[in-house]
């Protein structure tokens, strides 16, 4: 246990996770600030930490991390004392949604899960202020969360949250699709898994574009029209079918 | 090192990878067969065979792998002396694009790199034979080489490669994209690779659709609207960002 207290504002995923991670690193966590604080009470037990709502937050500087919901920024940071220090934890919301004088970002860059803790040591922790001092001190909360803590801007955070949503949620998708499509054939995405991991560590070790094999790469038609017919049932899985392989053949012509 | 011998024809990735690794795990591999057999010398006598070409094979029964590419399985089928035990290795070429008395299919489920060895132990082996008895010859064989042996249809087979398509050549697409993206705005997809990592992870404890995340998922306009602001000069990417997120969207109405 160091001697480092901080606040944490939220009750959703994002907050519980980063509230459980402080204190098993030995940071504590004094408050647990929301709405209904009586149903945030077992959690905030489960820390050593109290839950208060939000017109019961103390007038003094200590750090507080506002882990709320995009569209809940400002109004939150509105009923936050001017002389707390604070950072919300959002990949879209540019720094200016919070006016303290002492306003941050602190956008752990990975997708919680309820059920799931996160490898924390490898997430990128997204650190941003309007002050070098605050900046600093947030540079050094983070540092007791993961090794990987990053100085990005709101402009570049902005690009970034695309690019996430690209690889993440998009993915996510086109696994989705496939998992559909092999049930109606009475397959599992599990006999898909090693190719997978093998893409991924791929990737890794090259670029995606140099990774990159498959019918499109070729321009094998034949091999393309096979699969559309294939597909003639499921026109969302067709309609991505037809545009990426259109698209990985453009990549391969320039 | 067991009795077992067999014979590869092909000159390509798939070709080698096989044959390494049945001589890796104890399987003789007598003749690699290719066309240009002086090209392939280097290569066969590193795992201690010969190679020869296509004019030389001898009239035996033993088992003869052919790994080529889909539009010769046909043609390097019929320069085969008809007793040999045939089996070829393609994802979406037919059984009956042999025509051997013993026909079957010997597919790897897998990506091949040139410089990466697979992790041969996941790697699923599709197996498929028009009698039984070869069946069980090619099942024993592939177990040789991983603990992952299927028994697949051909049918089965082109639904798979249709899934496979999407989960590794779109995603790697998808991570392509996303590079160059972040790349242009000096950001690397390095940043990302914990969150691809989770993902991945989160696809094999939950379905896809119940790990689904992100703006498409929560209808978030705003969002929705400010990313594809940002992807205005990236009208490939804004395409597909507009077809998966619509079709997020749809999955999750229903």
């Amino acid at each position: 246990m160091n001697d480092l207290i901080l606040d944490i504002a939220g009750s959703g995923k994002v907050a519980h996770h980063l509230a459980k991670r402080f204190a098993d690193q030995g940071v504590r966590v004094r408050y647990v600030i929301s709405r209904r604080p009586e149903d945030s009470q077992f959690f905030a037990s489960s820390i050593d930490a109290t839950s208060i709502g939000y017109d019961e937050i103390p007038e003094d500087d200590l750090p507080l991390i506002i882990a709320v919901s995009d569209d809940a920024i400002a109004s939150v940071g509105q009923s936050i004392p001017r002389e707390r220090k604070v950072a919300h934890t959002s990949g879209t919301a540019a720094l200016d949604q919070l006016s303290h004088e002492n306003s941050g970002v602190f956008y752990p860059l990975q997708s919680f899960s309820d059920s799931r803790e996160p490898n924390w040591d490898d997430v990128p922790l997204c650190i941003e202020a309007n002050n070098i001092e605050w900046e600093q001190e947030l540079i050094e909360l983070a540092e007791y969360l993961s090794s990987n803590v990053q100085r990005i801007d709101s402009d570049q955070r902005k690009h970034l949250h695309v690019a996430a949503v690209v690889v993440n949620n998009f993915t996510n998708h086109l696994f989705h699709q496939a998992e559909q499509y092999l049930e109606d054939h009475d397959l599992t995405l599990d006999l898909l898994r090693p190719l997978i991991q093998e893409t991924i560590a791929k990737s890794s070790e090259m670029s995606a574009f140099e990774a990159q094999t498959g019918p499109a790469l070729r321009n094998d038609e034949k091999t393309l029209d096979s699969h559309l017919d294939m597909l003639e049932e499921y026109p969302e899985l067709k309609d991505i079918y037809v545009l990426i392989s259109n698209s990985i053949i453009k990549s391969y012509e320039r």
